[in-house]
């Protein structure tokens, strides 16, 4: 096959310095930066004036499916959130609801700029399908949780395995299967250990919930005497392999086990704040080097996808939590939203910032609106001002999968229409 | 002049209750709800299948022209931010500049469904002209201080009432004046009590800053033995009439003499947590009954004027502040931003629900986007899963001032530009 061009032209590009510039994608690759580029060279030009390209946003912990569940039940207690709401509807759920709500996870996905996302639920060759047909990105991986029941157990071993074996590293290497055990607190150490042992020989990640609420500290703590990091590191559960979602309630020493191990963390403000879990001390991390990077968690607790929002309300909670304006600058929470995920996501090399020999993942945001003029430093606009809505074009693996915000890859209204019937077909069955 | 009519069709009315229906717009009113009416009969006909109509937003805090200060300078210590940037740059501001940033504020204002506005700032007939060209509705006020100057107090006086003479009741009734104190620690007794003797007199309301930082609560304490309500109280300045901005660091007193004077407030979380001034007790206050309403505050130090996504804010944080998932629902933040700014600016009986009688200002949202699927209990989605990019049409006053997303009070393209070349110019002098 001849290799396919796209020219994005006499854009602002945010590399490791702020440019004006053009950029050559060749196949999947940025083939070149800001030479004397000639769009009669490219098969597709798209013109940059008055737009700044950013590396695509990169979403470290979701749930793709539970857009179904989107607005089902706000302003609720966790506990009544999770029984009464959340749970009896999952126990419905089948492939087909997973399939359509990861569709949909996707278009909103693409339409706010994110190429790549974390994604832990059910059904999950049904999200693999959502996201190859859309183009995007994904680490996805099963929920795991056995509550100490050993059939339970071993079914979920065999999940597990059946999605690594059916879709780890398919795709041309867009899908990427992570061990997905769902938190300490709702797995056995046997599931744990083995989740360990299974990552190790065969070479994929580990994706977990770990202390997203006080409660389930107390829980741990009762139960292993060791608070949640503490209790991992014990049984050898912790590498720079594993990344670990919320991450709220740490003590000092946890956060010293997260260093030395090279933990990931995904920040989830939006979620956190939404159902009261708590505030992770981000800004205090940062300055330690662990590695963190930001998730908007499922549409049930946040209630969008919006990676451009969540960087907003992740630097303005740490800045009112610190009483300190001058913490998560927005440098600082730009760059867990694109390099510290890709390195959440053991992606780094491929991912995460503009650079010659790496994918194609890009978006390009539309500067010219009254919400961002005058036009400044774009990553202030982009973090303080923009919203999913100002992005424009997207490309991901070198392929356009929006453009001037038409979704390429999928019918938008026939998507909308299908995930409306899902959602009615999926509440139907309570 | 022959009546104008403007029909809006076939939608989802945000009214006291939530239906499926059709509004007659008639002249500046809102003539007749969900009745059988006939597109023939209106003028114009606005299809609004797939939308939902609420009343159009009120911002109750903001200082419009600082949309040219947008990122100037963020992440910094309030005294750095005010000192190094605001106030050098502020130094410098003429009646253009005001006028320009105004405009430039009202189309980013239109554009994410807000249709009042409270402002607070300088070369106010110049934002009045903004106001009126751009068919918003606003009250504006000139923003005195005196620092204990009595030749500057009287300069205050004198630009306030030509502001007042000038302004107040202009443009079919859309533009009111307030007179507009600054702060307690930046006003002398003397201006204060000027102030309120004048309101009363005239009928006109007031429009202050109080208690935005501990800092000036622990000043005011030291300068007048009193926190800043109960030097507010006992020196006779509150009344129904009077609309404090911030107020976030207030005892139990306080709040019960806000109660007992009926004293209005707005609430500006996105600023509070930028500048980490503190959280206001905005649900302990809702459940006293107190009147709060929302506002973004100057784009300086927000930094956008998307009420959209103030109410997210404002929810988050009230929730995250009480550790209570279940504080300021959705119904409760949304009513903030529509009839409880209202109430703030003492415009309830025309504006702020959607009535037949009352003032037809009026925005349509489209709830077709991945986002905002599946739909679902609208005040939910508009909170907590839209941003100012889905607004699709707005009319204030009867007028249609955007439809679909293009403005039709403004060329936004030579807007744009101009705002560019304003605040280049407004810098080059400093």
């Amino acid at each position: 096959m001849e290799s396919q061009t796209i020219l994005i032209k006499d854009t602002i590009i945010i590399g490791d310095e702020i440019n004006k510039g053009s950029i050559l994608v060749e196949d999947d690759k940025i083939a070149e930066i800001n030479r004397n580029l000639d769009s009669n060279d490219a098969d597709t030009v798209i013109h940059g004036e008055g737009k700044v390209l950013i590396p695509g946003l990169i979403n470290t912990h979701t749930h793709l499916s539970m857009t179904l569940m989107r607005g089902l039940a706000d302003d609720l207690l966790l506990d009544t959130w999770l029984n009464d709401h959340i749970w009896p509807t999952e126990a419905n759920l089948k492939g087909e609801h997973c399939y359509v709500g990861a569709k949909l996870a996707c278009a909103e996905m693409i339409k706010s700029g994110t190429t790549t996302c974390n994604d832990m639920y059910f059904f999950m060759d049904q999200v693999a399908k959502s996201l190859d047909e859309s183009g995007m990105r994904g680490n996805i991986s099963h929920g795991m949780l056995d509550m100490g029941d050993e059939e339970k157990r071993k079914a979920e071993f065999k999940e597990s395995l059946r999605i690594i074996d059916k879709c780890h590293n398919t795709a041309d290497g867009r899908i990427k299967v992570s061990l997905g055990p769902h938190a300490p607190y709702t797995c056995s150490t046997e599931l744990l250990k083995w989740v360990r042992k299974e990552a190790t020989q065969r070479g994929v990640r580990i994706h977990i919930h770990v202390s997203e609420t006080e409660f389930e500290v107390k829980n741990i703590i009762e139960t292993y005497e060791g608070r949640p990091f503490e209790y991992l590191n014990r049984i050898g559960f912790l590498d720079d392999d594993v990344l670990a979602a919320h991450a709220i309630w740490l003590s000092e020493s946890e956060m010293e086990i997260i260093k030395d191990k090279g933990v990931k963390l995904s920040h989830n403000p939006t979620s956190n704040m939404k159902l009261a879990s708590g505030i992770s001390p981000v800004s205090k991390m940062l300055d330690k080097g662990i590695n963190l990077s930001l998730g908007t968690d499922g549409a049930a607790s946040n209630n969008n996808l919006d990676m451009l929002e969540e960087m907003k309300i992740a630097s303005l909670l740490q800045k009112m939590n610190n009483f300190d304006p001058t913490v998560l600058k927005a440098d600082d929470v730009f760059k867990m939203a694109t390099l510290g995920g890709a390195t959440a996501l053991g992606w780094e090399h491929e991912i995460g910032s503009i650079k010659v020999g790496k994918k194609a993942d890009l978006a390009l945001i539309n500067m010219k609106a009254p919400h961002l003029t005058p036009y400044r430093h774009p990553i202030s606009h982009l973090v303080y001002s923009a919203n999913g809505g100002d992005v424009d074009t997207v490309i991901c693996n070198g392929k356009l999968l929006m453009q001037e915000r038409e979704l390429l890859t999928m019918n938008e209204k026939e998507l909308l229409e299908d995930a409306e019937e899902t959602t009615k077909d999926l509440l139907s069955r309570s």
